[in-house]
């Protein structure tokens, strides 16, 4: 069983990447970061995800075609507005990459762009002309937090993570910073999730892990059922840690898919822990299932409701929402042998036993469910399907933050 | 064109229904009526449509098996309790259309059973037994209201509605009783919609008119989002009208269908202006789609994102949250030429046009969202389709009583 040891340095922990993050003037609060560079020392080999909106911020269509070759140097991303639905977005997102360019001595195709932020409206030049210049000197290996602060919107917390593991006998380095906490549904991944690696992978294994990683993690998110129109997963491989390249489903390749999914498991539990408005984790997992498939579109249901979000708030262990959540997932399956523990670091209670009620003490429940961090275990009590989802509680917060966000 | 007329007298307008409504003690709060009942004079055609939750009330089974030939005589709901997942659930719903059958010397397959409330807790008969007799005592063409309020749960408004027309010579009516107010994400009929009609029409028929009208209207609203277990759309046509009977897809059929449509239709506006924690309704109107079927989906999408809800409840003209919205419906559609206007009593403001900005100001647009009742208009600038979806905003308060439900 290979170890994924937790390590500092986020985005930075990987050999060859340097980061920065610098408030340019996008935002009106001058305490605020709002542009952010990562940069390789070399060409790396670079995947992605993107949303499944059809309404697409203007950065992602030039990201899609600046890695369409396989390959990226860094990436350059801003807050405080999406560039998306907004007048000459793909011009401003050309610009972007090409002052990114001029200040690297690189090419503009070698940069990932992205940007979050509100929609519909109009991004100046000027803010990147004067922060692109003062990235470039800021680059570090220890910018990660200033890269991860840059983008962050409503989030409350920084969000940066990283593992060290062995390939053969090289150590290797998967890291990353992403940011929430809203309009997050995520599906083919939203939100913004920048990952560097050391690990030698060419750009179709890259990608290939991507595609193998998300559906299980980020995909598993979902804080208000709104899939963004900004949002990518993207992945840089320096090659640096000097492992064999992987370039075939390997051994070496299934310890990369590993640490991979042990960041984005960690980001997709971050990200909905810090969800807008929430005072908790929900941690939903789903076994007993028919299959795998069924069994994460039941936990992404049950975190998705909206009612049992509300009853979370409360500390109400209202385990009738939960089945009423199970029962209009997508799909035919058995909901007669359902049994229900809720869990915490206060205690585990069961609260329902082939599908009706268990007796329980609702004060027992109450104390259980008053912790930050709530796990929902659902045995479908039919098969071996196992699956897993993170969302977070509905809150007043989240109707307040909402309400007002652009004033 | 037909004209229907709005007329007092709810789900009693129809000729030879009679309703009542009274407090049985399943609901603890004796000034809160918990029992309804629905007769008619005459043997009834009788459809329904019902959920598409996988996990089902007992009511809803038993229902399907009494109207399975086509015919029912009556009505038997109780709010408070959904008897679902409920120990001996399907027996205790037998044992209420027995005591109903009793009560009024018919058989127990005459009645539909439905049920609200709690989920997962045990009904006790005793309440039934000492109500049933009460209803049918009190049974009156009067009753309407009575019947309405038995069946509100966080409801704060009666939902009873009516209208006249005219089949060839005779007077014909359509009218009911619903009830809301939260666990709402209708698909193929939830929420408890009880209809009746003095029009005779063959069960057949009444199906059919209910598939072709409940996409239409009740399919078209969102509370939350959540797809409740126990509730159905049922309509009961005594054909006391005397009109010649409908038998298939003629003009009369068409005009029946109207009368559904426009009661359904006003049943679905009340239903999501009472939405748990509304303060506004909000009325999407999508045109210019690729074909109707779509412009549902977008509505439908737009008045389920729980960011455009919460920034309609702060009056926030926040139209990119639309464009997101739109852009994660479903299917493959532009999304280039898409215009947004907002409107209300107190005015009406274009906010987006080709899919970007369009100039307006925000003090007029703040204007227009502080009203109740707020119209989205979406132009998708690419087709003929329309299609309407009714929701309402997210509150404070639709937390609160989600939070704390059951206490």
């Amino acid at each position: 069983m290979q170890n994924y040891e937790s390590v500092q340095g986020g985005i930075c922990a990987a050999a060859g990447f340097k980061a920065a993050g610098v408030h340019c003037g996008i935002r009106p609060n001058k305490t605020k970061k709002d542009l952010m560079m990562v940069l390789s020392d070399v060409n790396c080999s670079a995947a992605a995800v993107y949303t499944q909106n059809k309404v697409k911020g203007a950065p992602l269509t030039l990201t899609r075609k600046n890695i369409a070759d396989g390959y990226a140097r860094g990436i350059l991303c801003n807050s405080g507005n999406a560039n998306t639905c907004a007048p000459n977005g793909l011009e401003l997102a050309q610009k972007c990459a090409q002052l990114a360019a001029d200040a690297t001595s690189l090419a503009p195709s070698d940069f990932v762009i992205a940007s979050t932020g509100v929609i519909g409206q109009e991004i100046p030049i000027e803010p990147f002309e004067a922060g692109i210049p003062e990235l470039v000197k800021n680059l570090s290996s220890q910018g990660s937090a200033d890269a991860g602060m840059a983008i962050m919107t409503t989030d409350t917390r920084l969000k940066e993570f990283a593992v060290q593991f062995d390939i053969g006998s090289r150590k290797c380095h998967v890291g990353g910073v992403c940011k929430g906490s809203g309009m997050i549904n995520i599906n083919m991944a939203t939100t913004l999730i920048f990952v560097t690696t050391d690990v030698a992978i060419t750009p179709e294994m890259l990608q290939k892990a991507i595609d193998r990683v998300v559906p299980l993690t980020l995909n598993q998110v979902c804080i208000d059922g709104d899939t963004s129109t900004n949002d990518m997963a993207v992945v840089l491989a320096s090659g640096l840690a000097n492992n064999a390249e992987i370039t075939s489903e390997d051994a070496a390749y299934d310890v990369f898919c590993g640490a991979l999914q042990d960041i984005m498991c960690k980001m997709s539990r971050s990200l909905a822990g810090d969800g807008e408005g929430a005072t908790k984790l929900l941690d939903c997992t789903v076994s007993g299932a028919t299959d795998d498939a069924t069994a994460r579109a039941i936990a992404k249901s049950v975190i998705s409701s909206s009612l049992f979000k509300s009853a979370m708030f409360g500390a109400d262990a209202n385990w009738g929402r939960v089945l009423c959540a199970v029962g209009y997932t997508p799909g035919d399956f058995p909901v007669d042998n359902i049994s229900l523990t809720l869990k915490s670091s206060a205690g585990s209670i069961k609260v329902c036993e082939a599908s009706a009620h268990y007796a329980f003490s609702e004060d027992d429940a109450a104390h259980v469910l008053f912790q930050d961090e709530i796990e929902v275990l659902i045995d479908m009590g039919t098969g071996s399907g196992m699956g897993k989802a993170w969302g977070c509680d509905l809150t007043y917060d989240y109707v307040k933050i909402n309400g007002d966000y652009r004033t």
